[in-house]
């Protein structure tokens, strides 16, 4: 191995330089000070009422159709465990969370796979594939800077989506991690907030506080959302009120704003630098620079082998994903390169970096 | 209903007078300062390593034979995920506490209870189930001031017991939650301690910091915690980092010794006001003075319709949880008292006006 400083764009979490440690400090204190009992007592499953009470009224939904969990991956465990049965049939993006791929497959879902277009999912093949006869239970789907591809869906796309789940009588789960993380173009609204009867929505804290708060949350209609309190109870009692009395804090008291500014700021320059570094050290790559997120979706000329190029790259002490982990097959020239948790001049050396080692894998090959 | 002040002795949380929020606030300040990355950021399944680390000590054992969970019910629902299927007959003892029956009946395990005694479950009536041919995969055991029952299994009782578990190939798990509020005798050793290969172990931080922080823990024999700490990445990614650094900061400082110790001397004045309410208010109840935790057990004449109890306590703005509860069948004669959430001068009022429900109610009996 070498012993460069190791740069890992792999990792979809932020680095330490954007998390508010000292607004997370001080809203700790502020809400074991406003709320003891509250924050030390065990709560209900809901989650902490005055957190749920203030995600309500950010989505213009009532309390009661808000459940706030352990992070949102444990919102998706649930909400897979209330509509997902063994042979479902759900239609997810291509290619798309490896989590959510692995926790489906794990259910026995049949899960089929949609073009993920720049403009967000191939809404025209999901109508050809429901026209033939497919019925999916759920399609999940991650609307903005999507991971691991960084792209969005598309207004015009949102609202033929909800069509097709009308007409096809199937939930569209909005994974929506990344929303507040718009850096540059217009936000668009929520499938939620276009079709509450047909949409659950989840999103969480990780990228807006950090990642270690651990706070998720569904909206979705009350019917669902009670069946997944029922289940919340009977697996922890309830989620962590202290995490989300703190999170409380810090959105009540304003903190949140400033450090999604932070982050956006920094999650821009850090797109701006990947894009210009890629376009000069490694032309044959192919992207879409995302207008927010985390991510970055990369295309290698057909035939590079990726994993080659990922040893390669590792030797070189520089980590990223391979496409592969986010499909069930193919994309084998593909990677997703992650740059919210490395500063711009790790990602100009790191860049450097992959360049020599796609050098190195594409030399042996020709 | 009546306009007294509602007296609850129905849920087993402590009173928010004996929960160290000062320190709480302080560990915060501390873990944040100490740790920001550690805390704030994803960590693993696993948990935060340095309490990972602490309990391992704790306990005598390797990190590799703990995992750290979002409170104790969580770990159970991992365990039984992992070592209870459909149709395996895991042995309980009768009665026992609610959540964990509900939680392997909703698993399809075949639940066999076995009568708790004083000194803990009959283990000869264990001893002949197993040789009728009765093949448990577990058994779950509260060995210290069990829930609902406040007793204590025995010495001699703990080593049958492992030695039950060695010959007829069973795992006991050992759901140890209230064993640090011991107030009176002599600690015992944990059946971990004894027999580490057969037994998984459970405690929880609930009971001596505060329920809200929702830490839980599991030990036990390596293969079964790599298990687990697949399912949990696959679950929540990794459990609450703040909570759990917070916890590590509390405990290491030492203030949670002086958290057990408050606790103590208050469950200990609690346990004995309620034993002389009892005594003087209601001399038809029997029960078993604990020697720590939460509960006590209270077995009325043969024939008092608890149900009926209920509702006339009810009407006094009294609140207990009725021992059919924490059964399959029967048991209609008893009922739980926890005494970890009201004071002194609430339990002799509480036990007041249950003493009146009681004589209204055996009185339209006779």
């Amino acid at each position: 191995m070498s012993d460069l400083r190791p740069i890992s764009f792999a990792r979809g979490a932020p680095s330490l330089d954007i998390v508010d440690v000292e607004g997370l400090k001080e809203a700790a204190h502020a809400a074991f000070t406003n709320d003891p009992a509250g924050l030390t007592g065990y709560g209900t499953a809901i989650g902490y009422p005055p957190l749920r009470a203030w995600i309500a009224e950010r989505h213009g939904v009532a309390p009661e159709n808000v459940i706030v969990t352990n992070g949102s991956m444990q919102a998706d465990a649930f909400l897979f465990d209330v509509l997902v049965s063994e042979g479902d049939t759900v239609i997810v993006e291509l290619p798309t969370y490896d989590r959510t791929l692995l926790s489906l497959r794990g259910r026995g879902a049949q899960v089929r796979m949609v073009e993920l277009e720049p403009d967000g999912i191939d809404v025209e093949a999901l109508a050809r594939l429901l026209d033939a006869g497919v019925r999916p239970t759920l399609a999940h789907i991650i609307p903005n800077f999507q991971n691991p591809a960084g792209y969005t869906l598309s207004q015009p796309k949102r609202e033929r989506l909800l069509e097709l789940a009308r007409s096809h009588g199937f939930v569209v789960f909005e994974d929506d991690p990344y929303v507040e993380l718009r850096f540059s173009g217009e936000r668009l609204p929520t499938m939620l907030s276009l079709d509450p009867e047909n949409v659950v929505y989840a999103s969480s804290f990780s990228k807006t506080v950090a990642p270690g708060i651990r706070v998720g949350y569904l909206v979705g209609p009350r019917p669902i959302i009670a069946q997944i309190e029922k289940l919340a109870t009977g697996t922890y009692i309830s989620p962590n009120m202290v995490a989300q009395g703190i999170v409380n804090q810090f959105a009540r008291s304003g903190a949140i704003e400033r450090s999604v500014q932070t982050v956006k700021t920094a999650l821009a320059q850090r797109a701006t630098a990947l894009a210009a570094a890629l376009e000069r050290e490694l032309p044959d790559a192919r992207f879409v620079k995302p207008q927010g997120g985390y991510f970055m979706w990369v295309k290698l000329p057909e035939g590079t082998d990726v994993a080659a190029l990922f040893t390669a790259a590792a030797a070189r002490n520089v980590q990223f994903v391979k496409g592969t982990d986010f499909v069930l097959e193919g994309h084998e020239s593909t990677l997703r390169l992650a740059y919210a948790g490395v500063t711009v001049a790790e990602i100009e050396e790191g860049i450097a970096r992959l360049a020599d080692a796609y050098r190195e894998v594409t030399a042996s090959r020709g």
